[in-house]
């Protein structure tokens, strides 16, 4: 069996669900209509299913190890702007992350795989997952069993900064870790005309964004990845009122356990400190949102290996500070998160990830789905 | 015609009135129902009214010159606290600043004056303005005429920082002059894991609040006083959104037009220079809300002597960094804006202006309206 | 006796000597050549003299009651740029803040009472002191006995802020109390490439500086007056090491105890809170130089009446942030500061005190002599 | 010809010479001794030489490419604290960078090069550098023609971050480019009561120094790596004077011209801007010391190669910011740059360059002697 003719095969059906599931998007954990879809194909093609919430959990094949394939399924709060036949049917959402490549390209694999359940080598899982974009939906995929007696797990993402066909792949640190702090700096509020009489936590507000900037410009070692970013600040109501609390809230971004306690550390003792110089008080809420995305070597080979028998062209992708779900995976099963590049300039492919004219190369999909079931052919 | 055995005969009366608009507070521009009452006695005691929407201009008498006498109407949003039988029946209303005293003290002289007009040295005029709070009720009342032919304007507060029945006064700057600026700093959004992509206008916005901080304890003449308040601070929603503007509005008041002027530039040339530093721009809408208040020497001295004649005790009072819209109409005429003390222990009469508990010792009501007499019935 | 007349016989002499001293500056606590001169014409007049160092206490007449006279006699380290005949012959020293016409006046009062020593109701103490500028003499000459037995004290100071001739003066606070700190942030030094193995103490310095700004512009009553100037700052000496430490040195400077006791608190509470927010430590001396200068109500009001009687001009004079070593005096003694103007503009004596053109106008010389005679004769 | 076991026979020899040479360190441009030693047996061994200053341009062997092999001679101003027969006789002066090993390394590999001349395939050049240490002696160098019809270049630095003899090589950036900046900002000076007098440069310069902080924290894509540090700051002599000037020094560090650029952009814009925020001017002073060290990938492959035919244990080191002249050949010739690892925790040897206790493992100097033959007998 060779993956990529197969796959060659179903080129247009991969596109026309991708097509359908684009002009029909949804939002985190509101997967219904795409859910009922995918489940349906896969009972048809006797996938024994499992349900967690809108997220499906499908095994096929007999043997001793289970090898995962995963899509993420939901869909932006973002207005599409692109002019295709298409587009999005529901205004204020948009496939604008790709999702709907990465659910038509593992139901692409689904089908192949279903078709050819007699030669394969390990057990078969797929995870079509909701709510990646800020909703952890990994998370409850887990609690609902995702990953018991997963041995290896593998996810693609269509990706902007590759040219079309190429394959990205990274070995460790590949996505970045991303946390949340929320700040309350309680001064003692007063009249704007009488700050003697106040403590006022704007200024104590201030001190502290600009020490922030310190933790990544002193702190860190400067060969390693950081970034602390103020997302938000709240303070006061009338201009001639001195307010009697800041609110602030930020993200903050790592690769490794090191960086990301530097960063919690630093945060609260500049908090600390700074109050403690103007008689003030703080709140701190500082929480990991999710771990960086760190593929395993081996699996990265294998990935490699794959692709490359495929015919594909593979290169070593660069770091990126975005987050992804897909960690939570990772930090349980030994896998590897693979890209795939969808940029393409001649046909106005070239928006980022997120942007209302984001688009994918869809003659690139197939390849997508070949990778997927050339990774669960080969013996683990 | 002695003012102080008027206004005695008359005491329990201005307190009634007092106790009255207490209980029926009303906001700026507002002042239906006090307004309406005070119209009722000034018509039946036989002055010449001109309505200035809810406000009053009221003569009487004849002569060459006029003396001109204001209270203020207007009740704050604030929910009173204290547990006294005649407390605001209006939930989130209440006479926190004794513009009820004030209105109530001006109607006892308006009673007496109106009983002794033939023994008037010059003519009369009352003004019972709306929205001193905020509102600059006094610019309305001065388009609306209320200065016309006006030679001299006294006006009376009652004063916390004073005893019980103390008259303050004070020659020259006695309450500041207020200024009102809204800045927009605007860099450029992105996301939070990406700042290098975006113009971050946060860390801009502390750099200009710290740098504000430097107009009073680098640029201005320590001599001189000055106050700049940032009182409000508004960025960003989403904790990992990095925002496109930070929104911030504060106070500034000042003396002097020298002091004006200096902050004025300041803040515009730390918001120039420090976007420039940062490739962002900003928006500044800044202007004076209202002039300092400059009591006239010659004005000061009449009022003082009137005061002693009555037997009053006369006290220098200082300035303060509050506001006060009496300063309109001392920019146009000479006269002095007049402090009575109210402040008394015993009686729990300890809060401060705009406080919840804030109340005024009745006792000392008559003594304003006695000066209030005593001035119309000076030559000037 | 006519203090003025007896002034104006002596004018040149007056004159003569302050040239003389002008000619010899010396610096604080080396007044050999002026102390001298001062001395035998002391003796000469029948002072009795007492020596403290280079200052003189110098006794005449009798009486319950003791009345003293200042003047200071040390020099600046400034090269004089005036062209005068009397240029000073000392190069790199002048005496650029008009103590030569302290000591001349004080001299020539010294020759009048003599002169009329048995009219005088009290006993008369001169003191020449030492040291004024940085050295605080006065405090030599308070435990070398120069305020046993003293009842009131007055010094004269010639004042550039005032016309010629015009005496200036102020109850309560005149010039400002003085406060040195000297500030060591203690961090931990490295490479320049490699800062997270270091504590760099140099932006945590600049955080400091920046929040020093707020106790003036935020921590004190913006109707009180208070100066926190850092002077001096001193860190590393190679562009690619991050030093170990960073030295500050500063004045402060305020009216009252209380501005004094907040500022010194502030400056501690800013360092503690700021070095805790980046592990960094702290050292810091702090203490007062001297006090303000605080003239007594009653002894202004009899200085008021001398000069009025004698024909003076007097007029209320600002406060000023300067200090003087005259508040160690009136810390003791109730007594009375006094300016007397010398500004010129005809002359060209408009230069600052300290300015390497400052000049005095000689002219008014007398009439400083004259005061010091009349304040002795009146009965305290 | 084995160049392992060539250099395994003169491996005592080489010890010997780089002992020799740890006990008379000499600074850069002052290694006369040094080169005086190298020079005498390269020419013994038939070395064509050529002089530049105290550096040395040695040729041998014939072809039409040439292949360079560089050591650097100079010592650092420390003072040793190791306790070994072989310590440094030069009080204060100091190998503790293993330069001295560099340098006995390349002389082993000399005379084992010159053994062999016959069989070279290529043009062998020496180069014996001074003044690596902050002189640029590679620059010196190369102005005097070292890299005349040089076709490849290699050099070995001995690494404290690698175990013993383990090869460290990376392609493309290694070690960082250096920038130096010096800054004056000009405010107005004055009395430290006045600060309104004055336009103060401390506060200002606070400014500047957080605002350099986002230039990291804020403008650099956190995947990139930069430094900027103040090394340095002098302002003001005296407590309660506020001075005219602000002094600073600083380095930054990057491995692309883009962040050369985009610091170098950023610290002028921010001192341009903040310096018109506050009425003050400024001067500023920036240059490149030495660009980054950026190895060429053919080479790294060709040295990989040589490394593990040697039987060497080859790693990809990972970047530093530290800086290194070796930049300067590299800007101009491919070639690599190559860390040998000297780190032998049983001997003690655990030390950073440029600690008094720096130690080189003795027994992997033979090794690097190896590895430099083996490159020169590669057919480029």
């Amino acid at each position: 069996m060779n993956p990529l003719e197969e796959a060659l095969k179903i080129k247009d059906q991969i596109i026309a669900w991708r097509r359908d599931f684009h002009m029909h998007p949804e939002l985190g954990y509101e997967e219904e209509r795409t859910s009922k879809i995918v489940e349906e194909h896969l009972r048809e093609w006797g996938y024994r299913i499992k349900r967690v919430g809108t997220g499906i959990i499908a095994d096929i094949g007999k043997g001793e190890k289970t090898v995962a394939l995963r899509a993420d399924m939901d869909a932006l709060p973002v207005q599409e702007e692109n002019d295709v036949p298409y587009k999005s049917r529901i205004p204020g959402k948009m496939h604008a992350c790709g999702h709907d490549a990465h659910t038509a390209m593992l139901l692409g694999a689904a089908k192949i795989i279903a078709e050819h359940e007699n030669e394969l080598p390990n057990k078969v899982r797929l995870l079509f997952q909701p709510a990646e974009e800020g909703g952890n939906g990994a998370l409850k995929m887990i609690e609902g069993g995702a990953l018991e007696g997963v041995n290896a797990i593998f996810g693609i993402h269509v990706w902007m900064e590759l040219p079309s066909g190429v394959v990205g792949i990274r070995e460790g640190p590949f996505m970045a870790g991303v946390g949340r702090f929320e700040v309350e700096i309680e001064g003692k509020g007063g009249h704007g005309a009488s700050p003697h009489e106040t403590i006022d936590p704007i200024p104590i507000a201030a001190q502290v964004i600009l020490a922030f900037q310190t933790i990544i410009s002193r702190n860190l070692n400067p060969l390693e990845s950081g970034v602390v970013s103020v997302g938000s600040i709240k303070a006061g109501e009338a201009f001639n009122v001195i307010p009697e609390r800041v609110y602030m809230s930020g993200t903050y971004r790592f690769f490794t356990s090191e960086t990301k306690s530097l960063i919690e550390k630093r945060i609260e003792e500049i908090l600390k400190g700074t109050t403690l110089a103007n008689n003030a008080s703080y709140g701190l809420k500082i929480e990991e949102v999710g771990p960086p995305t760190i593929n395993d070597p081996e699996m990265v080979s294998l990935a490699r290996k794959v692709a490359q028998n495929l015919g594909l062209k593979v290169e070593e992708v660069p770091k990126t500070m975005g987050a992804e779900d897909f960690a939570f995976y990772l930090q349980k099963v030994p896998g590897a998160f693979i890209a795939l590049g969808i940029k393409n300039e001649e046909k106005g492919i070239i928006y980022p990830h997120h942007h209302p004219r984001f688009n994918v190369d869809e003659d690139v999909l197939h390849l997508g789905t070949a990778l997927e079931v050339g990774l669960v052919f080969e013996r683990i």
